[in-house]
């Protein structure tokens, strides 16, 4: 195999593995994402070629897979420029797909028992490869990146309002995380671009081309400033389904979502579904009630099946990322969050369990947990410049204390699980 | 004494010291309100009379009312057709006024702590007297009317949306209740005239002139279908001092408030506020975040000095209104609600206690408190089916109960109060 972009340490039979994956394994389902977490993606692939899955999802998959060769993907992204990130790298964006992680595990717990999973516009489950192009480091996303999104027929007060929150967000230091469609996405993306910032492009075709394609000088503009994401490899059309599945990783990518403008059953309300899943910061910006394309947005705000925050500028989107109290404060008041990921599922771990935990970690990660404050919240960066790390050392380390039951996410950052009171 | 409207059975002794009060007293405030309930009406203008009052504030009230005469105030009032509403008469809105009673109460504790009261824009006692025009009777107030309010320089879309909200609440028989001022003012009036509604201009100036002058003919229409009110005698002239005392009753006439458009500093936002201090249901209609006009509705929804409902329309007020679930709630919630009124004050009392307070009831209030359910809030009109009764005789008999501890207002309605778990 040749010609693949900088892939740290990951071999390639991972790697042509999770290529024919990725081209496989449309839409994303729970039973191949069981399967790969099971035997890992070489095996998954070999037990995929040789018919040996009774799932009959999988079963179905396995008879369409004879044609996939991950070979000539992998050419032609790389001829494109695009790369293959692989949760066996060091760029996979560990930090911002821990909640679909969550998410997954509990559609697959649901699963496991026997209901199947139903298909809502993407399963809540990682993506199994993501192709990249743009220079864009995609591991420290979710850190500090908002997602705006909305109408494709946006009003020209839509358009400025996006276009002035993707500036003003940019010259904050935060990477704006969007589609690439008409309206929302690209004001945003401008507004971005106006003030020099880094934007990403989630896409639902091959991230080699434009989608629309009169945005193809955006596009360029992202993969040349910041990346264009996609989970469908290079050649594939955006299709319906793909839109669908790809809101959640716009959803993934920002720390919270903003809906600028969107009727009463915009695409725009499904990424902030997916958002509220996440445990992620949904916010909206208000507009006029005798606007049809604010619809969605005031629905949004009055709406009970999950929290959101009206926003009416930058610093309103900054103090509700930052400051709006953990998730498991708003759970503990009994505000509705959907399905919101089980924050605090650890809780009930008695304090020689925890110590045991601790004990079990190796060093890394245990410094990061050591450089942790006993009883708030912090933020990724706070992290990194408390424990001397870098911040994607910080973001790496999480995920996993995380799963060890020993941190858990809140909306400030993370912080120390503990034992409950004897 | 000659020529006052129908006053039930008010003495004239009462009718003209309240009609001197009403032009004596001037701005409401806590002293001379004490004065009266201490003394009656009757008794506390011979004491200022004779200067035999000692606080500081009616001692300096005291020397300036030589000229006033109760009689030519009558009369002259008598000749505009504008009637004298008292505290002893049938007539006068003790439904729409308990709130203030009771944030009056609150406020006279403090004051005779010796905290001075401090004047944020009209002390929250309730008047001493009403002038009206018009053949509502004002007594019903506050229990199916909504306050519109906003600003004066109002752009087309909230002049649209108010014009939109008085017709749509006046179709649904909804007393529509605002100020006599350009913009939203006069647009919700229209509305509710409209669609041939009863609305009700509460006025700075006597009730006898439009302020401005070229809502002539809005006022006429008001006084025809519905009523003109006012705290001060015919002659008065609008000053800045009395449309903020008067916004207290703009808050105290509706069940809820809706603030259609405003800047950030606009007296709609004061009325706001009085009503969140009375208890009653604040709404705010949003608009775009790049209008001036809209941000002081969308400083109401972000600001957490007190609750605040998003309503895009008729339904979202009505909604609002009638099942936001009660007060008490909110505030054993932790909802900031300012300085609210103090809801389940008498929750502490025993079974005992509230068994007495039951037996020492007349045969008409114990009627209405036999007709509520035992668990549950009910609207007065609701109350009044359940016991075959009229509302006005319902809405009587309530502040009585309420006073006594034995029913308290929610904001669903009225509930009985219960004897605390023993």
């Amino acid at each position: 195999m040749t010609g693949v972009g900088p892939v740290g340490v990951v071999g390639d039979d991972v790697l042509l593995a999770r290529a024919f994956l990725s081209r496989a394994a449309e839409p994303a389902c729970i039973p191949l994402w069981h399967l790969v977490r099971t035997h890992g993606p070489v095996e998954a692939v070999s037990l995929l070629r040789r018919g040996q899955v009774d799932d009959e999802m999988l079963v179905g998959l396995a008879r369409r897979i004879e044609a996939v060769d991950p070979h000539a993907d992998l050419e032609a992204a790389d001829r494109h420029g695009v790369r293959l990130v692989v949760p066996e790298s060091d760029e996979w964006p560990h930090f911002a797909l821990a909640a679909l992680e969550r998410t997954g595990e509990a559609r697959l717990a649901e699963f496991l028992g026997g209901k199947r999973a139903h298909a809502d516009g993407g399963e809540p489950v990682p993506p199994l490869a993501l192709w990249v192009r743009g220079p864009l480091d995609i591991s420290a996303l979710a850190v500090r990146s908002v997602g705006i999104v909305g109408a494709r027929s946006a009003t020209a007060y839509g358009h400025r309002v996006a276009t002035d929150l993707g500036y003003g967000l940019a010259l904050r230091d935060f990477v704006v995380v969007s589609g690439g469609a008409y309206g929302i996405d690209v004001a945003a993306h401008r507004g971005a671009l106006a003030a020099a910032g880094t934007t990403v492009v989630v896409t639902a075709g091959g991230a080699e081309r434009a989608y629309p394609s009169s945005h193809h000088g955006l596009f360029e503009q992202a993969a040349e400033r910041g990346a264009i994401v996609s989970e469908s490899p290079v050649g594939c059309a955006p299709r319906r389904g793909r839109f669908l599945t790809r809101n959640r990783l716009i959803a993934a990518f920002g720390t919270g979502t903003t809906v600028v403008e969107a009727s009463a059953r915009s695409g725009a309300l499904n990424t902030a579904r997916h958002a509220q899943k996440q445990g992620r910061t949904v916010m909206a910006v208000p507009g006029p009630v005798t606007s049809a394309m604010s619809v969605g947005c005031h629905d949004l705000l009055l709406q009970a099946r999950g929290p959101c925050d009206l926003v009416t500028g930058v610093d309103d989107v900054v103090s509700a990322i930052g400051s709006s109290g953990d998730l498991a404060t708003a759970l503990a008041d009994g505000s509705s969050v959907g399905n919101a990921p089980t924050v605090g599922r650890h809780r009930s771990a008695s304090a020689v369990e925890l110590r045991v935990r601790l004990d079990e970690l190796e060093a890394a990660p245990r410094a990061i947990y050591d450089g942790m404050p006993a009883a708030r919240s912090i933020t990724p960066d706070e992290l990194a410049a408390s424990c001397a790390a870098s911040v994607v050392d910080v973001i790496r380390a999480l995920p996993a204390l995380e799963l060890a039951g020993l941190v858990e996410r809140t909306r400030d950052g993370y912080r120390r699980c503990r034992a409950p009171a004897p």
